[in-house]
C-alpha cells in the first residue's frame, strides 16, 4: 500500500551548513583543550577575559545609566528603527569620529557591536574564494567571522620588536589579484601597540599601490598611554577606500550593550553605490542595533566627561607599567611594554622551559598550579607568547604578577636560573618571597 | 623605474560581495518603486508599518521600564554575556515557553530579535543550493535572509478561502531531496491566520514523512482572538525536529529592543550535536544579544502583568472587526477577516478597477488621492491583495476605513457600483459620507 514520496528520504538525515561549520572559535576551541582546573587552594585570577568590566573595578560613567533609563521612557526608543539606525544616532556617531576625516551621517551604519561591523564589513567587500589579510599576532575574531563566509584568510607579520609595527613587506607580500582587504588593527588586541602617523601612512601606500580597500577595526580608539598618540588610519588616506569599524564597547565600559559602527570612507567613490547598498542591505538581516541605545547614544557620546576617558587610560597605563616591571623579573619570560589598548604580551622563552612542549602546556600547567589563566599566543596565530588583560583591579594584578613568577621559578632549566639578572635575584630575597625563595632554592640545589 | 607589482589591479575596482547583492529586501524595492506622494491635504496613515508602537497608542507594560532601569545599575548588565545568552535569561525564557513541550535554558539560544533568530537557524539548517519552502502569501524576510545565504526559496500556498491554511498537497509537492526545512509562520503576517491543532498536526505529518525540520515562526505566539486558540507547532512534534524562533518584539511591544531566541526542538535527538554546536558557532558572529535587556528578560518575562496582553489582544481583535465591518462596505475589496496577529489581508478586486494594472498602482494612487499607505500583496509574493496593520489607534483606523473606501467609490467600474450590496448603499447614504456621494453620483452619472 506504500506509495513512494519523491524526496522521501528513509532516514532522518540533517547536518550543519558549511557557513556553521566554518564558523569555528579558535580560542573557545584551544581553551577547551587545555583542560585547566585551577588550584582550589588557589583563587582563581582568569587574565584571560578581554572584557574590562569582568571584575567591576572599572565602571561606566553615571551619564551612561541616567541616559538609558530616561531614554527607556521614551516611546522611540522602542519602535522598530531604520535598519541601519536612527538618524539621529548617525549623526552622533559622525561628529563623534570628526578625527577619522569628514564624516556624515549617511557615511554611518549601526551595529549590533563591533563584531557585527566587522562582519558587516567582511561580508560586503570580500566574496567567496577571496581573500583578506590579517594581522599575526591578532584578533581572530576575523578569521572567524572571514573563514565562515568562505573567505580565505591569509597573514601579514607583525614585528615584536619594533613595538609590533606591521612587516611591510610580508604584507605587500601577502597581496595578490584575490585580496579583497587588508583589516588593520590599531591600537591592537593582543599587541598593545599603537601606530604612529608615519607608520599608518605606509600602510595606506601598500594598500595604495595595490588597490586593496583597508578595514580598520579601530574599537579600541583613544586607548592610547602618555606620549603616544592615536591617529584614526581613515584620515590620512587620499584614496584607499577605508571602512572603520568601532563602537562603544570598550572605551564606554559597556560591552554588553552591542553598540557599534562601519563609518565608511571613500574621498574618491570607489565603492560606488553597490558598496553602499550593500551595507545597507546586510543590516536589514538583523534589522539594525536595539533602538535603547541608539536613541542613548547622542548623550552617551556627547556627555561623557573627558576626565571618565582619562581615568581609565591613566589606570591602564599604571596596570601595564606594573605588569611590565614585574613580569621582567619574572624568569623566561619577556614582556613586551604596550603603547596603548589594554592588553600586553609575554614572549615565553620555551627553551627555558623544556618540560613543557609549547605554551598550551606552560599555561594550563600555570592555571592549574597557580590558578592564573592567560589566554596562549596560539589564539593568535602566534605560539610562545602568552596575551595578559591589564584592566583587573591591581591588587588582583600584582597578585597575579607574583604567582606567574613564581611558576617560572619553579619550572625554569636550572641553567636558565643561574644567567637570572639582578631585578629576579632581587626577587628571591623579597621578604614576600621567601616561601618562593625555598621553592626555587630546592629546585636549584 | 616602475616595477611590476604581482597582482596589483590598474584600477580600483571593489564589488559587493555575492552574499550582500542577494541579501535583497524586496519590500523597499516594492515601496520605493511605487513613488508614492500623500495628499498633502490629508493627514498621512500609513497602515503600512508592522510596528505596533509606531502611533504610540500601545506602550509596554510599565514594570519593563522599571526592569531595564532597575538592571542598567548593574555590572552584569554591562559585561559581555555568553554568546548563546546568560543562563538566567535563557531559563527564563525556558520556563516561558513551556507551552512549546518541555523546554530547558540548553535548548534556547538568544538573539537580537525575532529576525536574527531566523537567520541563526536558517544559516544553520540549509546550505548553499538547498532549499527551503516558505508560505505565499508570507512576510518576505525569509526569502531575504535565505536567498542571501544562497538557499533557493520555493513557495507553498496558503489558501484565502480556508482561513489561510495550508494547501497541503502544494506543501508536499514542494518538497524534494533538497529540501533543507519549511518554514510556518502561525499566527501568521500578514494573513493574522491562527491554525488549529489539527491543521498543524497535519503540516506536521508532511514533514514527518519526508523527514524535514520545521522552522516555526512564532513571533507573534498568543496573538489570537477570542474563540481561536494559539497551539506551538513543537508541541505536537513527535519525531521533526523544530527550531522555534520568537521574542519580546509584538507581545511586549519593544520591537526596537531586539531580543529574540530560537529554541531547539529534538526529541529524537535527529539534529544531534552538530546542528546544536552551528548555532553556538554563529551566535559568536555577533557575540549575542545586549546583555541589559538578557539580564531585564527573566523580571520582563515574568512580571508583565495577564491583563497586559489581554488589554492589547481585546483592542486588536476590536480593531479588527472595526476594519473588517468597514471594508465589507468598500466596493470591490474583500477583507478577509483574522483570527489572531495584528494584520489583514483584503482582497482587491482588480477586474471592478480596470484603471489600475495591477494592485501596486491601485495602492500608490490610493496614497496619492487619500494619504492611506498600504503594503500590496506583492510584497508577501500574492499579487492582488493589499495588507493593513491594526494596531493604529482607533480613529486613525476608522478615518483609513473611510478613506479606503471613498478611493474604491472613487474608482470602481461603474457597472460595478450598481452590483453593490445593502452595505455599501447604507455608506453612500450616510451623512459623514455627502461628499464621497457626490463624488460617486458623479462617477456614475
Ligand atoms: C580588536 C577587536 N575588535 C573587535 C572586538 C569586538 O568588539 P565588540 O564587543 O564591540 O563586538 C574586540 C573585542 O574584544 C576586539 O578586541
Ligand atoms: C512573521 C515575522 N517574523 C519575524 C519578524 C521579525 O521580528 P523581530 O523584530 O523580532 O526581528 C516579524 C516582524 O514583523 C514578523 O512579522
Amino acid at each position: 500500500m506504500s506509495c513512494r514520496l519523491r524526496g522521501r528520504k528513509e532516514e532522518w538525515d540533517v547536518r550543519a551548513s558549511s557557513l556553521a561549520r566554518n564558523t569555528f572559535n579558535p580560542i573557545r576551541d584551544i581553551i577547551e583543550t587545555l583542560r585547566i582546573q585551577p588550584n582550589p587552594n588557589k583563587s582563581y585570577i582568569p587574565l584571560s577575559v578581554g572584557d574590562p568590566t569582568a571584575f567591576g573595578n572599572l565602571q561606566p560613567s553615571e551619564n551612561i545609566i541616567d541616559a538609558i533609563c530616561d531614554t527607556a521612557k521614551l516611546n522611540e526608543s522602542r519602535n522598530y528603527g531604520p535598519t541601519i539606525g536612527h538618524w539621529d544616532a548617525r549623526q552622533a556617531v559622525a561628529e563623534y569620529s570628526a578625527h577619522q576625516g569628514s564624516v556624515t551621517a549617511d557615511d554611518v551604519i549601526l551595529c549590533s557591536g563591533c563584531s557585527h561591523a566587522i562582519d558587516l564589513a567582511l561580508s560586503v567587500i570580500a566574496d567567496v574564494g577571496q581573500n583578506v589579510l590579517i594581522p599575526r599576532p591578532g584578533y581572530l575574531i576575523h578569521k572567524t567571522l572571514g573563514e565562515g563566509l568562505g573567505i580565505i584568510i591569509k597573514y601579514y607579520d607583525l614585528l615584536p620588536d619594533k613595538n609590533w609595527q606591521v612587516d611591510l613587506e610580508s604584507l605587500e607580500n601577502q597581496i595578490d589579484e584575490n585580496t579583497a582587504a587588508i583589516i588593520v588593527n590599531n591600537p591592537s588586541n593582543p599587541c598593545g601597540s599603537v601606530y604612529t602617523r608615519q607608520h599608518l601612512e605606509d600602510i595606506i601606500d601598500v594598500a595604495s599601490r595595490y588597490r586593496v580597500p583597508i578595514i580598520a577595526d579601530e574599537i579600541y580608539e583613544h586607548f592610547v598611554f602618555s606620549d603616544h598618540e592615536f591617529t584614526a588610519l581613515s584620515s590620512l588616506s587620499k584614496d584607499v577606500p577605508v571602512l572603520t569599524c568601532s563602537g562603544v564597547t570598550k572605551r564606554f565600559l559597556v560591552p554588553g550593550w552591542r553598540l557599534g559602527w562601519v563609518i565608511i570612507h571613500d574621498r574618491q567613490n570607489i565603492l560606488r553605490k553597490e558598496v553602499r547598498n550593500g551595507l545597507l542591505s546586510m543590516s536589514t538581516r538583523i534589522l539594525g542595533p536595539n533602538t535603547l541605545m541608539q536613541k542613548a547614544l547622542p548623550r552617551i557620546l556627547k556627555e561623557t566627561p573627558q576626565s571618565f576617558f582619562d581615568d581609565t587610560m591613566r589606570f591602564i597605563e599604571s596596570q601595564a607599567r606594573l605588569a611590565y616591571t614585574e613580569l621582567k623579573k619574572a624568569p623566561g619570560l619577556r614582556p613586551i611594554m604596550p603603547q596603548g589598548s589594554m592588553y600586553m604580551m609575554i614572549e615565553i622563552k620555551t627553551s627555558s622551559f623544556p618540560k613543557f612542549d609549547n605554551e598550551l602546556q606552560f599555561i594550563s600547567q600555570m592555571c592549574n598550579e597557580q590558578s592564573v589563566l592567560c589566554i596562549p599566543g596560539k589564539c593568535f596565530n602566534y605560539p610562545n607568547f602568552m596575551r595578559i588583560v591589564l584592566t583587573v583591579p591591581e591588587d588582583i594584578l600584582r597578585e597575579a604578577c607574583h604567582r606567574i613568577t613564581k611558576f617560572c621559578e619553579d619550572h625554569i632549566l636550572k641553567q636558565h636560573l643561574k644567567k637570572m639578572d639582578h631585578d629576579v635575584v632581587s626577587i628571591v630575597n623579597d621578604e614576600k618571597n621567601v616561601k618562593s625563595k625555598q621553592n626555587l632554592l630546592k629546585n636549584i640545589t
